[in-house]
């Protein structure tokens, strides 16, 4: 049965065979710059805004890739239309880019022959709809760990990176409470900030109430709900929110590329809201499905059955 | 010509094939946990000190590794004899272990059968002793970056892991000032700390300084000093120190097991003391080659033209 | 003479009688929350919101109280018309409800039978318009004092609590540098929050400033001045705010539901504006007082006058 | 039955009727100074230090209670002669004092004549030996909540006092992952503090560590354990620690004047040391019993037993 | 040939003989606070506005002048007037004020008579137009140094003083990377600030974006922005703003009384947009230049090479 | 009548003539680094500590002073000798060193011909014996003001500089809660640090505990005391300290250069200690005054007695 394709180095080497040297940098020092969009039936998402966005990120990190803006897109939009050849037609990929520094030079300096330059890969993944189709129907459980969330001062949450040891030990922190728990960062001030994986978003009053960009990704699904919302006339206030906010909100929800939304039933142990995903949320993901023409909701339901097939 | 071999899950590698699927949450997050030592005259330097902070770390970070620390020992020799045997008589290995927390579950769980577990990797490499040579001669500069290094509220500098984007940022911003310049990193408090490789030392009127481990790695290899120290009479003082400290000092150091010791003659463009190699720099640096039977400035200088060649 | 009465656990007893056994964790831990209205011609004020605030504060400390705000709001409503009667007509009463989590569990284990589940009070006392009379015609001083804020870390501002030992340390300092003087509390960045018992409001270019509430309480008299001023056309804006602000304010005010609006006239000895309550401060006082057909400054002033014989 | 005895305001009254009146300060503001010892064999554990404490926290938060050190030691002799007698032979009392600011101004300056002056309370309760009987033999479970310590900016930790939410919250946190376990505060830079009644301490190669007393109080038991541990040459350390020092301890324990010590055998659900209960633990606590007379254990184990009956 | 003379303490004094003595505190403890305009044709600008702050800072401090404001103008435009005259047609005046704490106590109390009173300075200086010149043209190169703004804890930055030291070493840090640098300050949160003599602005999809006034001077520069961008419908946002905000803007300008915008080009060595200056700048300068009559631009270039000959 | 002469770039002039042109950046930025010493019997204290410490300082700062350490001990000895012999034989001088950045470029670059290079003064003055006369016998008060300490993330207490505006706040602050009290600045962190001033030293249980110099100047006179105590046997503990610490000291007092030693008997209006200059203070001042052969506090005495006719 034919692989799918991954694109690495300049190279479309098939998924069993994509590994990186352990002397590459983004294994020795997590010195690596990433992206990830989707598909929506079979076409990929705001392709052009994540690659904006890698684009600052490796212009913050110093990391000159070696392609452009356009190669990555051509690469992309070739790997995503022989990969969706692959999976059943009423799935969809996720579509991952990252950069790293290249050969860590300690390795790199002693007797090998080191490749010169930053290591480049996009890859695609079948979306795993099983591991979402639970809280896509409950709602995730939010805890906020002991683990704070890096401040600015270190490097920017803005930046799209894969240091995130910290991500790890939070949402292990979350499980040790609920297994099936995410972690919800407090940054070192004590404001609510971001999920591992994604943006959080209360509702209170009618109005859908954001943390600031000041310690979070700037994400571009949730510029997708600005945007959603703003033509519907739904308010949206960016500003920094403390653990009390959510436990007051009368709704909450994530929002990440992958998955669109997904609502957030508690906090803590504690409803939020009467405990069940809200009418803004129902509102807004049928809003966003609108858009792509498709159902999501009922995608990860129907994927998450066919997957467990 | 035969390969060194790396240790990887289970199986003996040449190193040319020593990679990781890009799938692994070392790659994916940054969550691998790391050791570095080096040999002596082709024996490996404390491994049972390096072994338990391994297993501290991981401890620290929830990863189970699958083996003991008397595997990990055996393993480590065992690779040792095999691919010291490749290199110059007069040169040594540095000795690497990491222990990466697996494939990253988004991608694992869409259509791949995933390998369960960590991933678990010891491997060596040549001592780049041409990296070091002018510097152990003439000094390290050191550049205080406006990176700060990571608080423990996010994870404890004394994890030696590889979530280290900061260490890749900060030195980033030293080489713009001096491309031969390490970052030495601020605390959020303007506490000194350490540099993305080494624990810094400080002399003043005979005695070390060296920062506390709030906020930097305990080295083995400074470890090694308070012991070469105390035998001596020498006075060590750990406590929080700032930049004016190390503008003022008699002498500074670096210290980190590849090479020991190496003197640190400028920060931020001013002579640190007469802004060369001080009494205690060499009287250290001796009493070490002494304990391990060594000239350990003369294998670099010389290790040095002979990779030169 | 008829005293009035207290809810204290399901009974109604006389005020002289209103007690807590000090097994109570409200003695033993201020672990208290609590809320505050009055009434204006003795009908309570905003009791919904009121109420509703309380229960946040509830879930936010995760305290159950055992009574619905329904229950609440016909315990307090019974307890005015009770307890107004036995006042001077042309005088108001505070309305305080608050709930502490029960026993402490160390006293309670050994040897007593302890009464389960939290402790739940309701009761009025008379405005105290003595107290605030002077104030309210020439303007309270205001201190900033080295005593902090609590941060949200610790826990939120806008949990309506009674761990204050903070609030009675600072306004202790404030009234060492003058007798009269009410702290207002700086937090940990320097920013203006408010003092114990009060939000703080400036007056600049003709616009409202107030702090936000981050560090703050969300005041319910705050959003009375927040719908005052929105239907006059008054600029809200809420922004951090630095001591600077306040002194080169046009004019400042703190506002507390039991006194609504009172002038603040200087700040660490310096005069705000000219010294002297200002336009603002009369125009919104007097819209309030529209709001609740009540002369509010005149019935402060002529019940001290009352209270004083 | 004859009831203990309680001293309220310079009255003896029976447990049963110490009840505090809903105005006081205590109650409404948590401004409340306090102390805590306990009996051995029935008679007061080092009364003159805790008394000492109690007099430096009263001039911190600038409370004249109307009593001097002399006499809260007879009092508190008297109020233990008589309640010690009511109880086991076996068993022994916890001695309580606390101090409050007094009648809340607000409350007491309408309609009613206030009692002038501070609250002084001394009372006494039977050890809750059935609390603590399965943490002493297996130890008790820590976790690190996201509720952090408060900071000396606010009030210093070595005000032994009663606005104690964060402490509320914190352990109704930690009880979220694990029924029994108790927080473990970080401070505001990622320090390990304290549990919300005890001290704790961490063994590292034979050396005790503890926390320094910038963010956490200096308790007398602590000070017991070091003047145990001197002269028995055990060193000593105070110094900043993290959450990593604890993961990597030989042995932990809380000391805390009712148990003294018990162990602390998990901390965030790993196994400190190998998990159980430790020599240095069994050997202070010999020590303990040693000095009082008693098997401190035992005590303990049997009270609990007789209390469950 | 005739001087320009000095206001200082009543007198009117040739620029060459405008001293302080060595006890004023202005030079013993920076006790300094101070104001700068400029002329436009030989007329001051916004010199109300300018005084008005002066006068803010002034009450900040606690320094009475012993002057009005309509002193200061009148002063200031007699001073001006005879200044200006002296100069070439074409060029412009800096217009100073400042006014320090007097003489320093310790040194007055001894054997000298003191002048009583603080000291009030006003004095002009010919812009240095050569100073600028060439970084109108292609842009100033910015580098976030180790050195961060001060907080307002410590002093407010909305307080134009003369206690700088932070920005003499920010900017000696900036000039080791590159010898034309200014320094960007970033604060204790990583947030960006201001430069040693200019506020920042930067350009994102058409709008204009700055940091915050709680961490920088509120510029009467950045004053006039804000009014030509709302004059011509530009969108001005003011939010805490990261490094990464910088990297990745479109454009960024300084704004500064003097020379009213400069193009700023490079951020730690990287090109901000295009690395040149760009339209929005373009338009702004224009749009000032219109209101002053002057094309502000042709101006710093004629002048710069009128002061070289 | 002679005046005392003062040294100034590179000349001796009368004191009544020693004042810096309003250019100057010690003026216009405060950018100076200064020491200062005193006599005792008309022979400087400690010079060569002074300027080590100065040439540590511009070091820091990189100012380059155009001087030797010799050159300035020779002119400091010869402004001695000169200016002792003006004043009492009973009476000492305070000996002052500054360096200034030079002339402020912006005012050098157009149309005057600056004078290159820092700004070098050595100068003396009458210790002002008067002004602490009362202080030495009664003992200072304290205030602990909300303006803080400046942290070392801006720049270094260690580096004696007169960038002291949030000194002349702190004390302004301080003289509003009383006219005779002393501001003890707090830093950002809540730890005691040091008045404008002098070090403070308190006593506990017959130990000498210091705040570390992380916040604070590394005080000559500071480092007399600990060698006064070391030859004593009096132990001398260095360690971060807080409010509570100097609230609970058996006693406390100040140490500066100028007056050696001074009582401080009480701190935020409550008494230190029995609120009375202690016996360690004496015991201090007694040793100190044998080694420097003179009576301090007599010579205090009775020269505030002489400068008051």
């Amino acid at each position: 049965m034919p692989e799918p394709l991954v694109y690495l180095n300049g190279r479309r080497v098939p998924a069993s065979q994509a590994a990186l040297p352990i002397w590459d940098a983004g294994i020795a020092q997590g010195a690596t710059v990433t992206e990830q969009t989707r598909t929506f039936r079979h076409r990929p998402w705001r392709l052009d805004d994540h690659l904006d966005r890698l684009f600052d990120s490796l212009r913050y990190a110093g990391i000159e890739p070696g392609l452009s803006k356009d190669q990555f897109a051509t690469i992309s939009s070739e790997l995503v239309a022989h990969n969706a050849a692959l999976i059943d037609p009423a799935d969809d990929l996720g579509v991952l880019h990252f950069v790293t520094a290249g050969e860590y030079p300690t390795y790199a300096a002693a007797g090998r022959p080191a490749r010169p330059g930053p290591t480049v890969c996009v890859h695609t993944f079948p979306l795993p709809f099983a591991l979402w189709a639970k809280r896509m129907r409950e709602g995730a459980h939010l805890i906020t760990p002991s683990v704070r969330q890096l401040p600015p001062q270190c490097y920017d949450a803005k930046l799209k990176c894969r240091s995130r040891m910290h991500y790890y030990l939070a949402d292990r922190e979350a499980r040790q409470v609920d297994p099936e728990a995410s972690a919800l960062l407090l940054d070192l001030d004590g404001h609510v900030t971001e999920t591992s994986t994604a943006n959080l978003l209360i509702v209170r009053r009618g109005a859908l109430l954001s943390p600031t960009t000041r310690h979070t990704l700037a994400g571009i699904s949730r510029q997708t709900v600005i945007e959603l919302a703003a033509k519907r006339g739904i308010a949206f206030v960016e500003r920094d929110l403390q653990l009390y906010d959510v436990l007051t909100a009368d709704e909450a929800f994530l929002t990440s590329t992958p998955y669109c939304l997904m609502p957030a039933t508690r906090i803590n142990g504690v409803p939020i809201g009467d405990g069940r995903p809200g009418p803004m949320y129902h509102r807004l993901l049928g809003a966003w499905g609108e858009q792509v023409g498709l159902d999501i909701g009922r995608q990860i339901q129907e994927g998450a059955r066919r997957q467990a097939r």
